[in-house]
């Protein structure tokens, strides 16, 4: 159980530092949140850090933020509140990048879901914002098979393809996340309002800035590695050579989570990013939700059925029948001298073979000779057009 | 030095046995080509197979084979010629499928290059017949990026992704080398006719079947493990599924040769093949002749440049000062105090960072406040087409 005098002290410290300090964060673990925030107040916080931390002191009011909070209809979750999710704990070991990192000291929480409950078997999808049209129809397209199959989507709240994947898993009936660089309450960007309000209805809008937040650069990226740590895995749907979701999928990597990718065009750059992570062993390819679902889901039991072509019975023909079946003539019978030697089998086998393949449908005799059957006639016209590599 | 007698023998063998016949292969391996022809022809050649071969014995005349090719332009290279390529032992110990595999008895080579000089430093760029506009882009622009690096484009004659790699190669001055299931001199389809002779001006249109052969199902599969083993690796550019393109993958990667893959739009079915070899590890995903000349090069030699976004110099900056300029506003100026909170840095540390931003050309001073400097501006409104996964 979280103490209310705690909670309002992670609501003070989460505004008088930046997401992802960690000084902070390692203070609070060592001495707890009410300690550090007195610690800060009566300027015993050691280091230079603490003039940064005072700097904010005089707009701080944790239970003006709170009671903001709770008419945009959301709360503060805390460690240690039954909602909290373990998997955020993975930020503790996850190291840092710019010096930050490390687990938030708390999360803002808008929409009536249990944060750990909708988060425990969730993927993240992201991707560009600046997406091609392929982009924006494959990530709806994903999040809507995510959705189908019981797996909410987890993404942030940009135009483009976190806006797509919410909009498909949404639009397939499923619960989905936005974590927010900005405030809870603060809808960025500002046409995604009603966005933000669809998602909340049955999933989530999350973030680590407090009420009223205006989002900032360095935010955003500190922000990835929330989706990241939240869900079993990320898909990266499109990213150009320097996109903030491959920030996303190194977030996710440090983490141990799956990192997912999408391939596209090769001529188009807002793949290049996906591309060089399989290239370089970074992500695995995933091209639909069953693949995915495989690589988030338990061991073997969600495996992904391969994909196969449609099995010719021709396949189950042994060579030298194959050869014979090739050497009949399409429509003007022949003998089976003539088949023999074209084919390059025995005259004496091929009438064994020919009296096989008339069984499995494949000739048929027409006086003296052998041609092929409507049927197989029919089946190699509908064949030409598929591939075969000659 | 392989001798009249020997490459005649040879000549036979070809015309009496199937491409990639493993039970006339060991026999003259084991007996040598005129043994073999003796033994075929005096009914002596042990087991069933002799039926087979006598099928077609009367049809045989090697002097007529080598005359015919000799006026199409072709000869009979042999293993012993100096251009046979040492390549092709590794088909050897390659394996076999359906019975059938090995290092071919001998090669029909139209052209006047040098079957082994050409195939040295060359590459396989292979795929669907049912390409998509996309796919048959991509080969020519691989293609003759591969000529532009002095690699050996080699393929087989099909409509699509074959035609397509001869085209682009060709386009930009490069020699290619086209392995066909027909004789060198049977054009198939009939179509590429013209192209079959472009290619056999500078490069090389090589077959494994005798002049005049027309092309059989099976013998396009053999086909594939010649394109194979002739190269230091293989790119499929677009295969569905069951495209005999992955035959060809399949064959390189037991020739221990690189497979290379080309992604496409999950949407596409004719790129679903090559997704899928990606996925599981049978090939390593390529976007264009850099990549693809890193992987078939000598080690070190040939090392891409890895693609990486275009550097800025906000990079560069600290965490501390980065979360300054983000505080700094655009255009009414804003005091230090203001910007020290919004940005959580201490007020005594702000002025001398934004003095250090304002020498990097990121800010300016107006009256008693700072904001951003024109330059930075412009480059924030560029940027915000940019990806950035907010």
């Amino acid at each position: 159980m979280v103490s209310d005098a705690e909670r309002l002290a992670r609501a003070a410290l989460a505004r008088l530092g930046e997401p992802g300090d960690l000084v902070l964060a390692r203070f609070v673990n060592e001495h707890g949140a009410e300690a550090t925030l007195e610690a800060i107040v009566s300027g015993h916080f050691p280091g230079r850090a603490l003039d940064d931390y005072q700097t904010r002191l005089a707009a701080n009011d944790p239970e003006r933020d709170l009671a903001v909070a709770d008419r945009a209809g959301a709360r503060l979750v805390c460690p240690g509140d039954p909602e909290w999710p373990e998997s955020l704990d993975l930020l503790a070991t996850a190291g840092a990048v710019d010096q930050r990192g490390g687990p938030p000291l708390a999360l803002w929480v808008r929409g009536t879901a249990d944060l750990r409950q909708v988060t425990l078997r969730s993927c993240a999808v992201v991707g560009a914002r600046a997406a091609s049209q392929y982009g924006l129809y494959v990530a709806a397209e994903l999040s809507s098979g995510l959705a189908d199959r019981d797996v909410v989507v987890v993404s942030g709240g940009a135009f483009g393809i976190d806006a797509s994947a919410h909009r498909g898993a949404l639009a397939a009936g499923g619960q989905t996340v936005a974590v927010l660089a900005s405030g809870v309450d603060v809808p960025y960007p500002r046409a995604h309002e009603q966005l933000f309000r669809w998602i909340a209805e049955d999933g989530l809008v999350v973030s680590e800035a407090p009420p009223g937040s205006t989002p900032r650069r360095p935010r955003f990226l500190i922000r990835n590695r929330l989706i990241a740590a939240l869900t079993l895995g990320t898909v990266v749907v499109e990213a150009a050579l320097r996109s903030g979701a491959l920030n996303t999928a190194a977030w996710a990597e440090r983490c141990h989570r799956e990192v997912m990718g999408v391939p596209g065009p090769v001529t188009s750059t807002t793949s290049a990013g996906v591309h060089r992570m399989v290239r370089e062993g970074a992500a695995v390819l995933v091209t639909d939700a069953d693949e995915i679902v495989e690589h988030i889901g338990r061991i073997g039991e969600d495996l992904a059925p391969r994909k196969a072509g449609e099995e010719r019975s021709r396949d189950a023909l042994d060579p030298r029948s194959r050869q014979v079946l090739e050497a009949v003539p399409v429509l003007r019978a022949g003998g089976v001298a003539r088949i023999a030697e074209v084919a390059g089998v025995a005259a004496d086998d091929v009438l064994g073979i020919l009296g096989h393949l008339l069984l499995l449908g494949y000739v048929e005799r027409q006086g003296n000779g052998w041609r092929l059957s409507p049927e197989e006639r029919a089946r190699r016209r509908h064949a030409s057009t598929a591939a075969r590599g000659g």
